[in-house]
């Protein structure tokens, strides 16, 4: 049995949706137990985060899997409080060689997602991880303009936040197949490293 | 009188389409002469590309808006040639407070057109140059999933190649209006930067 | 008269040394207002970022520079609290056409301090802002390996963080240098955009 | 046994130098093979990279680690003429699930090594490729200036030239360390991933 941990911050709770989607893919594959964790506000005390459950867990996870939206073109400051907070795991190189992806929601189709994975990628590098490609073709190569990876996004999941305004949240099907098959395939990567 | 270049590669057309449109913009300023320039194939000989006559109208610009297809995640290779080929004007930092400026088309929504225009960015800010962002909202905000930066782009503008298979290159509607309207920003932001 | 501000977030101060000298290069063009204000703990409350006095400041500024260390591979937390709260102003497109720039600072020579500039561009070209280069050749090509841009950096300006351990924050000369001259470049470049 | 591919591109022979030692690294590793590949520019005919053989290797292998000068601040047209090639490659996802990494090399300490790096994952994400980070904390933590990872690079290897004109190519003996041990290290992870 391996462990994976899908740690995220949903605002308007698009990316929540996402995060369920990416854990549902993750939970299905067997032997591997997935858990996914929410970065709460309460957490984030003078602008540093910390709860010693949370780090307990994402140090015990074969993968972590990031999930922030894009705000003003990056990750959220309540996503980077967390990420600050991972310092002293970083000089101690404490996850290194585990498994590592992301995926980020904003309201248009491109609208600077791009960044926020690559910042998802520069965090997992700092901690001597190894990150995990979306690996598959958009559907725009299939003549569709819906479906798996609509929006073309290599790095990690993308999705675009299309609630009505005043509806409760509401992800796309294709953009909740995409974080589906993401979490699965980073679950079953998880299962083919081995250890030693 | 002042001068603007548009300096493009086109890999199926679509490029060029939207380099048109750049111009177009930018040609509709009055006081303003633009001039679209395309990197050709026949000036690149073991991968350095060389033509006088361009680089002589690039120093004499007051802007340039840089263009290229996204390919394999980056500017092409043809563009890249051209870039490198700028390394003794970069030495002599002879394009220093410069307007620059991008654009980049690829097949996806998103498809990492994000990186290629950072790229640009780079290349730009290695001249010395000052880059001019799109500096309009997309349509996304009015409710809209067309229009006006329908993709959400902020560096430069994004195009979607939507050209059908074996038919003549064609762009988006509101990709070209995104390419109309940021050539004619450039354009403008360029008459009001006094030289001294 | 115009105005600029540099609004800065430091944590150990060193990135507080290369605000200062930032804002002695602006400060020393005539018939320039520069203007240098941190971002303190104290106005992010529940991870977000609120100054009215601090708002009304850099709405009025006819360039903003902005300064923040890199931590975990991007800029901290307390600057990207600050950034989100200026999606009100985006929204409305509010700072549209002012002049923009950036500095960071880390522990390694590059640190990916890269990409936190690359993340202060994306969020002035979100804002519709032109974007200043550093606009001179590192020290490198002048055969030093200090003085002048010493790290090598076009974007904004990169330091390096000296300070012993325990001891006064402190900065490297040559850092303190490409700050000031950074400082008076965008002033000067603000001096020569004409408003209409 | 397992085979693991360093492809690059040299211009004045240090990138080449770095390329060696990462080799060297990963051929140090029991029950790996490691091969060497310089693109060559006879193999770029008008602006298109072509070389059968090449390709068949880059097929065979478990990990390819990408490796180019920046140039302009990016990978040097001569590596994007290659990664334009693999075009076909891409849209059958041959590559997939294969380990990546990459090296660049440039004449001032950070000198936008970064974006080359970035390009490089860009390119590996495409692939549908694990990326492997650095994994070791630079020498700076440890008080030292130079040795390993001495310019603090976490996404791959960076180099920087120090060629006194009119010499031979030569390298920084931290970062032909920082080289060997990358090499090593993605030999020994391509070695931990099972197949099925």
């Amino acid at each position: 049995m391996k462990n994976i941990a899908i740690i995220y911050v949903t605002g308007t709770g698009s990316t929540g949706k996402l995060a369920e989607a990416v854990h549902a893919g993750a939970a299905s594959v067997a032997d591997m137990q997935a858990e996914l964790i929410a970065i709460e506000g309460k957490d984030i005390v003078d602008g540093r985060y910390s709860n010693d459950a949370v780090f307990e867990k994402l140090n015990k996870a074969d993968a972590i899997i990031f999930g922030t939206p894009t705000i003003m073109g990056g990750p959220s400051a309540q996503f980077k409080a967390f990420a600050d907070a991972t310092g002293g795991i970083w000089f101690g190189q404490g996850w290194k060689d585990k498994l590592a992806g992301g995926f980020s929601m904003s309201g248009s189709p491109s609208g600077d997602k791009l960044n926020t994975l690559q910042y998802l990628h520069i965090l997992a590098s700092q901690h001597g991880m190894l990150w995990v490609s979306t690996g598959g073709m958009p559907s725009f190569y299939a003549g569709k303009t819906d479906g798996y990876n609509r929006l073309g996004s290599y790095l990690g999941v993308m999705g675009q936040n299309t609630t009505p305004q005043g509806q409760p949240a509401a992800i796309d099907s294709g953009d909740a197949l995409t974080g589906q098959e993401y979490g699965k395939r980073v679950a079953e990567l998880a299962l083919k490293l081995r250890e030693s």
